[in-house]
């Protein structure tokens, strides 16, 4: 992999100041066009050797880009929001937008090769942060990036060299440190480690680019090149590229699926719903001030169709927290903002910190429901979002986040009831809309894509409970029991799979890396 | 101010639940109105006594409002991100968007009250913080935002019976702790501070309503009406409320200002500007890399006119920073959700943490250079801009950020010149747009502007520095030498009279609260 970044590489000062000039004339005009056209982001990861010039280069691009529609973005020490929210966290929020450069000084590669180092994780599980580094920067590509990643190498002794020659010179001696040193006695364990990891993250869709750090005029001038056509070719494509998906497939021959099988005559009277309600909801106020809680967080993601109740259900939820405790999430069409970004990145902004609680009135499955039955995206983007979704709520559940989704389905006879009953009641009338109508003709696509959705989403870490939702009284009971017996699952370690990664684990989730 | 709230006011059960109904269909029906209209953000403040029933009347009125529209925010401990900014970040952070109804379970008011309780300030400090608050409010109430701020009062009697009732009660002890108790104690040290407090604050914009805690229902009877009447008086005032503003007047009858008594021709050959350059980029180089830095921002602000030359001089700057520790951030139209907060706001979530730096192109006087030029705000608005944006200022001095700002100021035919020789050069066309050629046509409104804005914003704390710009060597050397004083004057506790008020209390600046 490092071969031919040992090679002794060099450009002299003549070629290099005849290469720059017309090179930052081509890369301002290309970030202009990018600027401009607002619809790639490009994410350069900056990685490599210590000494190699990773500052250096990226001070090179200042220089030679327009500054203002770039970001560096440095990973030291987390801070606490950060440390409260899964790993990922941080990386999702310093996403460039649409339109701008983000260089990443330290990624999501930096800790799985810090943590093999440092024999805090097995190559096996460091092939599993490979695989879902892999998942991650596919979907970023498939949402539109330019992914460039660096690795700027260095043999050994010429790491000896550059390191002294920094140390020697005023200017750059603040930039070698002891732990600089201390990482050349591990050079040897960094090669294997990083070569191992970078031949595993090496996709067709985000390739490695290993460029020798010793010339730091070669160096430049290769990165700049590259950047420049990258994004040059990047700009020119008009077709969106994409990973291959499958065509969606229907094994429901017989016409019975998750909810033709539902019984929406379960129902709950009046006098049992308010002592069963008084009894869940006192049990879940207690589970929320569990100190157990205090390391965890909790997602509630509710969908279903139009007046399904998911509003009283989210209520009766509310109504046993503390307010301070939880925030309800209302999706609705994205904001400029969201809409410059891939498109989970506005469920990963909401994500609570510790001890609390983020209910989702409309969730990240809208991809697979309205926009895929309205045609608000491509078929591609639909059909790569149910394992963007799954990959999403592993995280969440890797890191401790609970994850509890409820879709709650009623028949068509009762929809069009609650709609009329709505009408006559004047505090609720705001809740019907035009567009509430229009989606009930569409109510069969509907039902194939919700079953396809709980087929393909539902998962161990994350199951899907569908709610009998005609009688409210037996739905809403349902719901807070579900949620009760979940919190008390994960708690005493049951929840299964993710407790088992877990329970093997004792006191990782809550190691901080500082 | 308390004596209202202490004569034993009471709801009976038939009377409230009568009264709840309509409340709460009237309550839905305003939040949808104010949720259509997007116009008015709603911030409520619940503040009072322990026991008083702060979480509870919050708790009602999620229960009668849509809790997709309503966020509750609980400031406990500051997160390490929020204690490396103002302490007025958190709170802008918070702040609800236009349509939303946003309640502070603790608030700006909080700190101030426990830090004269603790006689960790003295009352002539509690007064400048009084000021503070209610200009920060009349910002808030200028900016369309309707701010309702509730005391829940208790007699020291009511205090104790409340706190053992609660305590009595196994659903609600978990509420009360030792420390509940301990307040018990500064019962009558609370009333004396509060008291004082909120009679400092009680504006016409923004007064208190100080509603008797002891009765549940009553208590929230009275909070859901207010809230109710209010958003709706609000709702329906066509007239945009405004604190007064004076006409502007200028002084300048001999035709002399700030900008016609500039030398533009002032120059620097190149040879010394490169030797001066080296010299200013590397003393801002180690100045950045201070230890004393650690504790402290900066925050440069540059404004100038079109091809006045502001990027060049930030990419000066920039290349002696290390691109890891700093940010550009251009500022063009604001996008959607900055629409929906207060015009500061888009500055305030930019602000770096601790050893970093933001530069701003173009910055927050856009207020009342651009807008008020181009008409592209009220006259109001840009009037009442110049306190607000000192006070924006003070807040970021007072708390140890560096405010640094510029105005390059160029001849309107080194203007011409610069815009003739730009086309010509390939990677700088992308600068040149329509609008810079039209922006030459208000050259005098524009001077006028910038005198003005230069006479009313040079402050102690953030003066401006003027600099004469038609010779880009000169310029920019002006700039890094400015920059470079500045800062070593603020590390040696000489910039006035921030340094004075910060000298006085040694290592208070660092002091964490938890």
């Amino acid at each position: 992999m490092f071969e031919s970044a040992e090679i002794g590489h060099k450009i002299g000062k003549t070629a290099y100041r005849d290469a720059v000039a017309p090179l930052r004339a081509a890369l301002l005009e290309a970030q202009a066009d990018l600027q401009e056209s607002k619809k790639i982001p490009v994410v350069v990861l900056i990685s490599g050797q210590d000494g190699a010039g990773k500052g250096e280069t990226i001070n090179v691009l200042y220089e030679w880009m327009d500054p203002r529609f770039i970001s560096t973005l440095a990973f030291s020490q987390a801070s606490d929001e950060e440390r409260e929210r899964p790993p990922m966290w941080r990386y999702w929020r310093s996403l460039p937008a649409k339109g701008r450069v983000g260089i990443f000084a330290g990624s999501w590669y930096s800790d799985p090769i810090r943590q093999r180092i440092g024999a805090e994780i097995s190559f096996k599980e460091l092939d599993a942060r490979a695989d879902q580094i892999n998942r991650f920067e596919a979907m970023l590509v498939n949402e539109g990036a330019l992914v460039l990643k660096f690795w700027f190498h260095l043999t050994k002794e010429g790491q000896r060299k550059r390191l002294k020659a920094l140390e020697s010179d005023p200017r750059t001696a603040w930039r070698v440190t002891k732990w600089n040193w201390d990482r050349l006695k591990t050079y040897d364990q960094l090669q294997e480690v990083a070569g191992h990891f970078l031949r595993m993250t090496n996709t067709p869709w985000a390739p490695w680019v290993v460029v020798e750090g010793t010339d730091d005029r070669y160096r430049s001038l290769t990165v700049g090149k590259i950047l420049l056509e990258a994004m040059q070719k990047k700009l020119a494509s008009t077709d969106k590229q994409e990973s291959p998906v499958a065509p969606m497939v229907r094994v429901d021959t017989d016409g019975r699926n998750v909810l033709s099988e539902l019984n929406l005559k379960l129902k709950l009277a009046d006098k049992p719903y308010e002592s069963e309600l008084a009894k869940w909801q006192g049990r879940l106020s207690e589970l929320a001030r569990d100190p157990r809680f205090k390391a965890r967080s909790l997602v509630c993601a509710f969908e279903g169709a139009d007046a399904a109740g998911k509003g009283g259900a989210i209520r009766r939820i509310g109504a046993a927290l503390d307010a301070r405790q939880y925030q309800v999430i209302p999706v609705a069409a994205p904001t400029e903002e969201e809409r410059a970004q891939p498109y989970l990145w506005r469920f990963w902004r909401h994500l609570p910190r510790h001890g609390r609680v983020a209910i989702f009135d409309r969730t990240w499955y809208g991809r697979v429901l309205v926009e895929r039955v309205e045609g608000f995206c491509a078929e591609n983007d639909w059909l790569r979002a149910y394992t963007e979704i799954n990959d999403f709520e592993h995280e969440l559940a890797d890191s401790g986040v609970m994850v509890v989704k409820f879709w709650l389905q009623i028949s068509q006879e009762e929809q069009l009831a609650r709609f009329k009953a709505r009408e006559q009641v004047a505090f609720k009338r705001f809740k019907i809309t035009q567009e509430d109508w229009r989606n009930r003709e569409k109510w069969v696509a509907y039902q194939h894509a919700i079953c396809d959705m709980v087929e393909r989403t539902s998962t161990g870490n994350a199951p899907w409970t569908v709610v009998e939702a005609n009688d409210k009284n037996y739905a809403r009971v349902k719901i807070l029991r579900t949620l009760c017996e979940r919190l008390e699952a994960e708690f005493e370690g049951k929840h299964a799979p993710g407790a088992e990664r877990r329970s093997k684990k004792p006191g990782k989730r809550g190691k901080k890396r500082d």
